[in-house]
């Protein structure tokens, strides 16, 4: 039984697992929570849902019953891993919390159908994708290069945010009376201005006057170098970050023949 | 007294400050000036503002009080910084003049209703965001990067200025005959080639023939280039920027542990 | 006659060829496929295809069969070339089975005219364009640029797969019930987010109320940074490419004269 | 009269100039073409054009004057230039070709109003801007980084139009039989697809069917790499220029206290 336990605990735990990559056990359950996801996304099309409720009833039912067994195997050998001093422990971590929150829900599921506490199951269905996370400590690899930029990135948006607010001011002075559904305060001109600072565009609204689209026109030039500012922010975080990843690499290593030699050379 | 001065100058004063960052006092005085932001952004909504008349007075006058009390006393603390020679060279610093005139229109805000000079009034409040840059010198290091590479920028403006002009005056031959209210002359085909060109796309206006959408799409397309210029060049200037950072820096380190090795040993 | 083949092969297979670069013959087959190429998709519209059948019929059988011969040329040198052991062994190749169905499919496509078969003839001749993707090695380079970096551009595609499931479920929740044709499902839900996340942005579905375009404004601001991530991803694996280039170089080096100085220096 | 020519030389021509910069008659030239554009583009517009008929006519008189004496003087002092062995050679440059041409057109303007040639002449004063290229030999660094990378940014193009050629073609098989005007042939559905790849995204034209937004949307999804691909080539590009700029550079250095250590290292 420990024996056993302690096989079970190396499929189920990736902590515990000698190799990289994820065990067989683990895949399976991702596939069975983009399964369980898939199913709820297609739930909210009637054109899909209408005339197969059992079938997704039972599927539901299967997936959800298989994620069930799943949590209480983790419950169960939890106790391997040394990082978790208690069961309750490992019970309390949010990630555990999600995992129990999106098997109870789902007893809700088939009852309240279409009410608000069904609506809530289904996000926080689609949030227990952030359970995948958790399987691979790799994506630490680009969060810190974002994170080394974090500033310069938050500036950026301080620019963006500065920049939003005086095109929507100034469209609001200038169409503001001649289209009041669109520009008639700066919250509703800030609608068309976010869609063009982004390039989105989606036209429902747009100036119509000279003077507004010459304002509009000056917008969306400068709208090009707020989405140039970012991206070249993190250009040159991700450039460092793969320089320097050799030495705090928490990621795999896509490229082990090329030692940091320079870099190397400097610490001696 | 004087030593009241000299305390409430480093919590007042960016300059005087020992720590880097903001005091308690400005922090706070931030969140005054985005309130009373937030609050003229508001107002301009009729659907938030009728009925709520009365709050938005309130909230406008208790603001606009406390900045005014921030203003009397940054111009009594002001001797404490050598920076400025006397009171009235402070007061006649433009940081200081905005904020004088922000405190002085509100007066005439809740009189002149939804008039002319309360709009001027709105739009001053806007660029009292400025102030808050005043707080920070760490942008610095984002606009020397910038400015660095000023002249290409200026450079790849003037490529897209010049595709602009030509693609504005193709379709104006093209379709000038056809769309007379969207390409019947070619500041008007500059409405269509500013928002093609920067990928906005609004659809308001879109070249119908087939020569038309055929240098239409050809625009879209050179578009990419145009968008895809700035962002390398402003890629290139962060990379260079945040490598010799450890030297000019003025910004803040986010990463003391990591000295420029290779520049300290050219440098010997 | 082998010597005839010999002379023959060098022209035809590249791999055969010692110069780098297209010989003249491969140069006239790429342009036959070009040109092929685009009679399939000039004939699809019916104001360029209608009263011209014949010249279509005859530009595509003279067409056909010029890579018919070509084809049947390549079957009889392959066996110059040591890397195919049989004839049998190069017919089987994707490359060759592609060229020969182009060829086969030919035949249909004046009898079953607007037919299906005849539309996946069109489509195999266009999947043809993927042999001129033989013709040179040189693709390689950004290839495995892309290659190095497929980690992480995943990874990308992934936090844009979340956001784009978030950004859909809230508008779902929010705007479901108002626009039940846009929002009422999911699935509907998210071709809206597709548009926004990639800044495409049609305009022919937009939320119409306030939380909704709060919401879809929060997801175009976020679909900027899904945009600059992977270009920033792609800028950092093509600057390291480029400068160990020299080392790895399958394709063609355009500045020979700039050794990597500092890598052969860390081999000593 | 020699000493005249030589002086007059220095100034109109920027190649004999001794400082950086254009000369002070060169920037009156500029101004006085961009000033010629500018007329030409609101000629175009009836709104402005309209009573102002004479104003305008004097206005391209004088400009045009204007501009024929410095090509006059240009004429005679070329000489000075051993660039040019003959007045002839200078004149038969493609740089005075289009000057003489733009100075003989503005004849036929006020003539031929509205007409075609008048058209024509238009546009060429557009190319005229051509010209402003000239005094400069600065953007010689960005084209060569764009140069250097030509070969990628072609296969980047490359790229793009294999998969404009496949989401049409998709598109017209998908949609052609739904929406004949708009994806009714593999030529009408390029234009939606070159509108989504590059993400501008009119409106005019979109897919209804499930089947027509799912490969929609996975266009628009790979259009965004597209997007990213030349964008991180040029990046690269731009980075590699900079950091060769002392060694060729051919434009103005704006950074001169930072020579390229580790560059001179190498060559010792």
């Amino acid at each position: 039984m420990p024996e056993l336990r302690r096989r079970l605990a190396k499929e189920l735990d990736p902590m515990l697992r000698d190799k990289t990559g994820l065990s067989r056990t683990n895949r399976f359950i991702c596939a069975l929570i983009l399964a369980s996801l898939l199913m709820t996304i297609l739930r909210t099309e009637i054109t899909i849902y209408a005339g197969r409720e059992d079938l997704f009833l039972i599927v539901d039912l299967v997936l959800t019953g298989l994620l069930a067994i799943e949590y209480g195997l983790r419950v169960w050998v939890c106790t391997e891993n040394p990082a978790y001093r208690s069961r309750l422990a490992f019970v309390l971590t949010p990630s555990a919390l999600i995992d129990l929150l999106a098997v109870l829900l789902i007893l809700f599921s088939p009852i309240g159908n279409q009410g608000f506490l069904l609506r809530l199951a289904r996000l926080a269905r689609i949030l227990r994708l952030a359970k995948l996370g958790r399987f691979s400590l790799a994506f630490h690899s680009v969060t810190q290069a974002v994170g080394r930029r974090a500033y310069e990135l938050w500036l950026s948006l301080a620019f963006s945010a500065t920049l939003l607010l005086v095109s929507s001011a100034f469209l609001y002075l200038i169409e503001g009376g001649i289209q009041p559904e669109a520009f008639g305060s700066i919250p509703r001109a800030m609608w068309w201005s976010v869609a063009t600072l982004t390039t989105v565009g989606y036209g429902d609204v747009y100036p119509v006057t000279a003077a507004g689209r010459l304002f509009g026109a000056l917008t969306a030039i400068i709208g090009i170098g707020l989405i140039a500012m970012p991206t070249g922010i993190l250009a040159s975080a991700f450039s460092e970050a793969f320089q320097e990843r050799c030495r705090h690499n928490t990621a795999g290593t896509d490229d082990p023949m090329h030692p940091p030699a320079e870099q190397s050379r400097t610490t001696e």
